[in-house]
């Protein structure tokens, strides 16, 4: 039996984000993240949306959004590792059209 | 009087899942979970839907679905291991047919 | 006057439980529960329903059960140990007919 | 002005209930509760129910109800200490008539 | 200008009660609360209540009260120290009147 | 330009409050707050509203207020302290004329 | 291709705001944030809104507002620091224009 190619599909709420590489380096590599004694402000990341679930509204898959990098759940699908996070913690998109921009550009 | 046979049947929300091998091997054997105090980033797995109950909306049985393995319940049923979560703790599904899919494969 | 007779009776949402006795021998005698530092992991247990509460609805009394055996209320009857749990916190039954069954036999 | 004699009436949800004896000794003496650091099973007790809150439903006076007596408020009436618990705190009844009794007798 | 007079008002669910005093002397004077590290049972006191917010339903200015004296806000009046807490945070009235008394009489 | 004049404006629930001078004094100056280890009892204080949000209803502009001086916000403005609360953390108002008064006066 | 640009936009109840500079300097440069084991009073911060997102009601872009500085999420664009917050964390706003201002000026 051909082996059979199973597609990944978010659910609820989720969105599935790849971290951009330059802000991807500060979450330490081999998925040690640097306890939070040294309580670093919390700096925030940028990546990119690659699957999106049915219960969201205010993200599209391409989009560039903002979060926070830190304490998420993470996925590696064929050697790249993904963040899975909830809607409601993405704080902001970048996007070549908005509605209501902040004239602030990447 | 003959044995009787009890089928297991879920209940409420919850989703019967049997962790794949490759992502079995990370939980440690024995039962033993490895305290939390190296904080490791929080790595998903994949495993195969047995049972769902009857408030489970978006998942069914033979999905393969990705959730979080630590700190879940745990049943053994003849002699493999079944984790037991809730369909809201299920974050993504991989599946032949899919309407919103990625285009990522397992 | 002849000494009253008083019927137990659970209320609200609670579900009265007998641990099976393969499970009940992991709950450590005498009441003291094995302190949770070694995390172990969430082992389930099966057990059998004594009593109902009047807004119990997915669960009979003679269901064979699945709930978490640790930190829950215990009360002695007649020299038997009974755990006093919520609906919510069962996860499934093992019957002999089911309409959503797993094909998992206990 | 002779002196006024005032009644005590529970408020809301409040149940009034003095510990039958037997399980009163558990609770140790001179109101100092023992820390919980040796985690005893969370062993329930029953009690005689003296007075109910106007939002009282499932309860009366006279029932004997089953309930946790750890943690529980205490005030002394006439040199007896009484409990003062929610009603949804009480886990069950045993009363001499009952409609879906555990057919467990007290 | 003479110095205008201003009555104080409870708001809200809040009611202004002054301690009785035989239990009053438990609270250490000073405002020092004894550290609950002994956990003493948490015994309640009864107090008078001086003043209620408009949302307060079920007790009224003249009744007595009552509440847990641990870990409550405190203002003084003219020297006289009074508890202010929520009415939910009540839990019995003793009164001349009652409709559901509990037989029971201060 | 002239320097535009910017009137400070509260926003949602929020009540600005400016401390009485006596109950000030018990606030350490230099805003370092004693640490509550020596749980004192929650020694509540009075102030002046000079501030209130839209959705404020039972506190107006120049009343006298009680409320907990402990752990709240504070902003300087013309070097003068003002505390920002919320008006469900205002316990009582003491003004001239009240509906349902204490009878006890500042 | 020429590199797209990419505008930024808040979502939900986002605020992006950029602290003033004499409030900026208390909170320590290079992102690390003074312990909070001496508990400074909670001092606040005035910052301008450079953005908001569509659920934001009461503040507009171009509005200085009084917020938290601590334990904020941060985002730097362009070499400036912004920080991202909910409205409901916004206490007051200072324009110039008011409808029911404090009469007290920044």
């Amino acid at each position: 039996m051909p082996d059979v190619k199973l597609e990944i599909q978010m659910l609820h709420d989720r969105v599935m984000v790849r971290i951009s590489p330059e802000d991807g380096e500060r979450r330490s590599s081999g998925g040690i993240v640097i306890p939070a004694t040294a309580q670093m402000a919390k700096r925030l990341a940028w990546g990119d949306v690659h699957g999106i679930g049915t219960n969201v509204r205010h993200v599209k898959v391409g989009d560039r959004v903002l979060f926070n990098p830190d304490d998420q759940f993470e996925v590696e699908v064929q050697g790249q590792t993904y963040l899975i996070m909830r809607e409601r913690d993405v704080h902001a998109t970048a996007t070549e059209r908005t509605d209501h921009g902040t004239g602030l550009y990447l």
